[in-house]
């Protein structure tokens, strides 16, 4: 039923922060763990916590069936890979390195041209949460090579989804995920600086702007059916009167000398979709207009 | 104890969806309710449910000593109330419009001005909450006018907060959450944008990207520490690699031809506080490059 069972070696590549936990989450699950890093130092803890430090990438390369390698991007992952691909061969590759879908598909093909099984993947959720329930990690590449490796991957905790054979699909939805994300923590750290503004210290919004964001997931839910459906009834709220309200917010932190680019960036989309006569259409019709060339 | 009791009347001025939906909420909860709109059309269905409709904003105000306003914005309640002063005389006014701070505290003094109270309010959740367990309204203005209509204005449901004396606090609560609200909303149309350019259909992205809005209230505990701290760590997640992953996220939706304006004026409040010499500090840090003009 395992493939890789418990004892089943596993190689980590790159100790970054999210390489450490990662290697800390196969330790603490009973897996030999071998790791490597260019800079060597990095290894310290995670070979406290029982780890062996590999001297070359070739020898941490060697010493498991499944590699897994996590670092800034992908030239990095080339940079470190191209030379190993002897060493590699027959082995699965896990690239958990967070960069374009594109890029995940040129090294799909790489890893295929030098006969080693690929998976590309994407980790959502911060360091912390690896090992534990809150852990969510995306996979994409061919489901046999999900299935031998699924008891080790499990290792890293929480919600595992393999995504489909297409390898580009989990650096899609990373990329569309960070993108939600980036833009609302850009929300968030704008909020209290407006807040800041007016003296309102941010322990005082901060269980406010928890409240909103608590409103977002049931927002979601409706704009998923909306946006799958291509219908997008702005009878509550209508993307012409979200336009008069960013219009307020912009004035607002202008008036207190605070660069409102993000939002007027956001009322510019929005007053696209009014120019192109959906004034009167929900704000998930932003998701189609976004899609498509300006008219 | 209730200086306005459920059977005290009350007059809502404006029927848009949310002045209806105040209405019903005052309704339902037994207070005689007299109603007002430009377009008398607009009273139908809260006529139906039992409010008297005035034919005039005078009668309608002369009906009850707590007057509600909510309309489009204070220029609006204005050319609707300028000319009923004296009417307005020895009643309070509140006022449910959705504006900046500096007109709450110019309607404050014109309320001043002319011999009533005022209490200047926002209503940050739907108008389906209204009435119900979820909604939140922020009240500011002098305490004891608050005190005296809290139980009609608990009417309208959920949590109520007195937020202080100063008749701007509460526009100023709502300004700041209502900038995070639609930066972050711009985030989920855009990030379905990007998901759909990879033919990944809302419904697939759905639950993740509720799985990353899911991580941002635990996040905004902690930048509010560190914002009142003045204490920004980057260990964990630094400025500098939130600008290369947004980097990514830029490139993937141009190269999809879909407008990542918004990320990029994210990005260019990044870069800036990396240009200062923060690019080692946490996301948080920038809350306070905000709020300051540009080296």
């Amino acid at each position: 039923m395992t493939n890789t069972p418990a004892e089943s070696p596993v190689t980590v590549i790159g100790l970054g922060p999210m390489g450490q936990a990662l290697a800390g989450a196969f330790l603490k699950a009973g897996h030999p763990t071998t790791v490597w890093n260019r800079s060597a130092d990095k290894a310290r803890a995670v070979v406290e916590q029982g780890a062996v430090l590999a001297p070359t990438a070739a020898e941490a390369i060697a010493a498991s069936p499944l590699v897994l390698v996590c670092v800034i991007d992908y030239d990095v992952v080339h940079t470190i890979l191209d030379p190993e691909v002897d060493a590699l061969k027959g082995r699965t590759l896990v690239n958990l390195t967070a960069d374009s879908p594109e890029k995940a598909r040129e090294t799909a093909a790489w890893a295929a041209g030098h006969g080693f099984d690929y998976l590309d993947g994407a980790i959502m959720t911060p360091t912390v949460t690896i090992g534990g329930p809150a852990a969510v990690v995306l996979y994409s590449g061919p489901e046999s090579v999900y299935r031998t490796h699924q008891p080790a991957l499990a290792s890293l905790g929480g919600t595992a989804a393999h995504l489909g054979t297409d390898h580009g699909r989990a650096a899609a939805h990373d990329v569309a995920l960070l993108d939600l994300f980036w833009t609302a923590m850009s929300g968030v750290v704008h909020a209290f600086a407006l807040a800041r503004a007016e003296n309102i210290a941010a322990k005082d919004l901060g269980p406010f702007a928890q409240g909103i964001i608590g409103l977002l997931p049931d927002l979601v839910t409706d704009y998923v059916e909306q946006i799958d459906e291509g219908n997008y009834p702005g009878d509550i709220s209508s993307i012409t009167s979200a336009v008069a309200g960013m219009e307020h917010i912009i004035h607002a932190a202008e008036d207190r000398g605070i660069d409102a680019g993000v939002l007027r960036a956001a009322q510019a989309t929005a007053r696209r979709a009014v120019a192109e006569g959906h004034g009167d259409d929900g704000f998930s019709r932003l998701t189609e207009v976004l899609g498509r060339p300006s008219a």
